[in-house]
């Protein structure tokens, strides 16, 4: 935990608490990118039984998040936190909600696995992947960024969403030309659709928890600001 | 301010400043509403000009929510409250994302009235808009829930998402199976489909809000919890 700066607390248990509550929150970021990662594999490999694994687990996730909530709440209210500290507790608190989404997200993707493609429609599930495998760096590298509360990297990292939302465009409207061309199997890349929103959606997010980490660290809120003066902090 | 219980507090400008914080956030509610209520009007009378509007308002939102999370976060380090009024406060926070988000959602319904429609595709646009208003009174229940810091209300009123769900997929069986013997018309149905996806997160998302009513008046959180479970509090 070294490598985040928490400052120096007169109460040592203070500091105890917040280690304790970021490590919880680095536990739920894994198992979230677990999830994504399985739902992935699951719809490229057409694995079933994974799948059907992904849609069991996520309870855990949503576990984690109503106990790492209720443990911020205790912690301001015996700690009675402020400044950095305090900006710590609620970036905490709106990144935990995100990470939740993202399972829910995850669990979007996992259910495309369970329907049938025909072979010529399995190609789509192929740039499916591709989409999916960037998404699942872009989480991990904020995620990253989070342990580390490295405010260059979360500002790096903010900046792949460009590039997720240009190939998520680019994906959907290969799918509404595929559906174009052969209506009847709309019911099935409906369902590909779908995902590829879930997967668009889990960029927004990371990209909110980058803001997070800025937030703490310069203690300004940059949500709703451009990408240039969140490059310019 | 009376009819919400807030306990009575030795300092009065504690009070001041819960007042002042639930005052915003009902002021953020009031604009959210007319903001979704102007964006189904929009692409109902194909009114171009107030769609545009909407787009444009979106920031005064944005701008609320960031200002109303600075004033929780300043009401935590200054009063140091506990128990139900730090969860006012952390239910405060966790609504005014969803109000937020909300805002989101009934842009991209607003930008639907900014495509062209043939005669036939404008019915399924009286479809969308009936959904739309049930959408709306679910809102509108929701914040008269806040306001009043009702229980019952919001155990009630968190029961028609179910209902929201249900008509959401009957409405996207029929785009479905309009997209199906029109294939041409898919980038407009498209279209249609976003705006119906919005409008059930926005369902959602008033489930959320009624969640955290529960969370401060009851003191537990019931996210994650079946509707009986939420019901028998």
């Amino acid at each position: 935990m070294d490598n985040i700066n928490l400052g120096r607390h007169i109460s040592g248990q203070f500091n105890e608490d917040l280690e304790n509550v970021i490590n919880h929150v680095m536990h739920m970021g894994g198992l979230v990118e677990k999830q994504l990662s399985d739902s992935l594999t699951a719809v490229y490999d057409a694995d079933e039984a994974l799948a059907k694994n992904v849609l069991a687990n996520d309870y855990k996730i949503n576990a984690l998040e109503v106990s790492i909530d209720d443990e911020c709440t205790r912690i301001i209210a015996k700690r009675q936190p402020a400044a950095g500290d305090l900006r710590l507790i609620m970036a905490i608190v709106k990144t935990i909600a995100d990470l939740e989404r993202i399972g829910d997200e995850a669990q979007k993707i996992a259910r495309v696995a369970l329907e049938n493609f025909s072979g010529e429609q399995k190609a789509l599930l192929l740039n499916l992947d591709n989409l999916g495998r960037k998404v699942l760096e872009f989480l991990q590298a904020t995620l990253d960024a989070f342990t580390r509360m490295d405010v260059d990297s979360a500002v790096l990292t903010h900046g792949n969403d460009e590039k997720i939302d240009r190939e998520y465009e680019a994906l959907m409207r290969q799918l509404m030309t595929y559906m174009m061309e052969d209506p009847r199997s709309i019911p099935q890349i409906m369902s590909v659709i779908w995902s590829a929103r879930a997967l668009e959606r889990i960029g927004d997010r990371c990209q909110n928890i980058c803001e997070y980490i800025i937030y703490f660290v310069k203690g300004k809120d940059v949500r709703h600001t451009t990408a240039e003066d969140i490059k310019s902090l």
